[in-house]
């Protein structure tokens, strides 16, 4: 059955859409709608423009006998702004409030429409780099990574406090923690990753960054590299950070126990080079 | 700025992709694209008969003043049959054998691209149900999770094995494990759920059940209701299942360390009703 038009482009969005960072052959199009590839070509230029006007992302099109079309999902700054600020409207309540100064966050974390606009958040701000995999470590971060690496098309690999029978054999380093001074252990499959990988390492709170820096060294001891730092809240601290050039999107300054308020900015994302 | 058809019909189709089992405003899209009503009302008949056509899922569109088109995922029987193929496929290479007869999982459970297939599977099978919520336990059922949350439209409330600060106030009980019959423990934050919430619990990985029932305990703590249970691999094993009604999506026979081979086969989910 040939297909119009109008359902091409339905469909065609669809796929697209659910295949983020991959080559989609021209042949793949013009055999599934039964079209000329002349026809399927003036198809993906609507759609690029559709895309490209509405900020949903990029259409890069490959042409030639192997050509193609890939989606790259990028983000407008209204967006980014948007995000942001649902992020600080909704970590601002009071009720948030724990003992010890600590925000609680997992509702946030556990709505998949949120994490999903954070996840294109930071993929369209890493779209550019050569990314292999994106790594975080359990269980606050996997919602984050899992949101970054559907849009960027690479795997997640979950850095675990203890070892399980269930991991096989398995790569364990000691870090200390960069706020509270203890030693903690941190545990990776070693089939998680190959030696020479590029890989974002994301989590869903930082202070200190000794958890970052635990899992930097984790990279080193598998041969990967680090290619970003992606953060939701950072708590802004006296000391130093231990790492540098990450991204967030949220700013902690502090909680005051007594009159129950939450003090939060916008992250670095603006001013450390995402969009 | 006016927009053409043709345009319309691309950002239409991925705003209804990204919002679920949502019921969006015919003025939403009118004031957005500029079009009179009964323009969108034909681009909506497009979408909702390439949808229905390709198995993208049904487009159930109400009239009326308050009417609007809501996106329900559905899944083809073929591509439940793909996916389930696929997952056989992988977890019956020997190199997953551990120590113990356990399989080697995580790799796909970190895969963003198969994990929002499975989760299209199990949220098509529970979409006509009404479901609140989406549980599991940490850590290797949250992708899982989260993917069927994110086409079902509701929030993932993630259960723990330790109490940790920033969950707050929790709830904690004990449930014997049903392989290794140990006692263990399940800590839920006190905000995850309010009472009379219907939840779909999941996980990756069932054996005896011990573990849903564990989880079942717990929705019973918070008064809560069972929606209904999905599972990606169940393990045949001689004692009787602790829970009934749940759906799985492949089954793991045995193994045979010796030979290392591994015996799967397709899970109960077109026996027990899905699709």
């Amino acid at each position: 059955m040939k297909w119009k038009r109008s359902e091409r482009l339905v469909d065609m969005t669809r796929h697209l859409l659910e295949h983020p960072h991959e080559l989609i052959p021209l042949t793949f199009f013009s055999e599934r709608y039964k079209a000329a590839k002349s026809s399927i070509s003036e198809d993906l230029t609507i759609v690029k423009e559709t895309f490209e006007e509405k900020g949903t992302g990029k259409l890069v099109t490959v042409s030639g006998a192997a050509g193609g079309a890939k989606f790259v999902p990028q983000t407008t700054e209204a967006e980014v702004r948007d995000v942001i600020a649902l992020l600080k409207d909704e970590l601002g309540h009071s009720d948030r409030l724990l003992p010890g100064g600590y925000l609680f966050m997992t509702d946030l974390l556990g709505n998949p429409r949120i994490m999903d606009r954070v996840g294109k958040v930071f993929a369209s701000a890493f779209a550019d780099r050569e990314i292999d995999a994106i790594m975080t470590v359990a269980t606050k971060g996997i919602p984050i990574a899992h949101a970054i690496a559907r849009h960027l098309n690479v795997p997640v690999v979950v850095v675990r406090r203890d070892s399980k029978v269930t991991e096989g054999s398995t790569v364990s380093i000691n870090y200390v923690s960069g706020s509270t001074r203890r030693i903690q252990t941190m545990v990776l499959s070693k089939r998680s990753m190959q030696s020479g990988q590029k890989v974002l390492i994301t989590d869903d709170f930082m202070k200190a960054g000794g958890t970052m820096v635990g899992m930097k060294n984790l990279l080193e001891e598998f041969g990967c590299e680090l290619a970003g730092i992606a953060v939701l809240v950072e708590a802004v601290h006296h000391e130093e950070v231990l790492v540098d050039n990450y991204l967030s999107l949220v700013k902690l300054h502090g909680v005051n126990e007594k009159d129950r308020t939450i003090e939060l900015d916008e992250g670095n994302y603006f001013t450390k080079g995402g969009n």
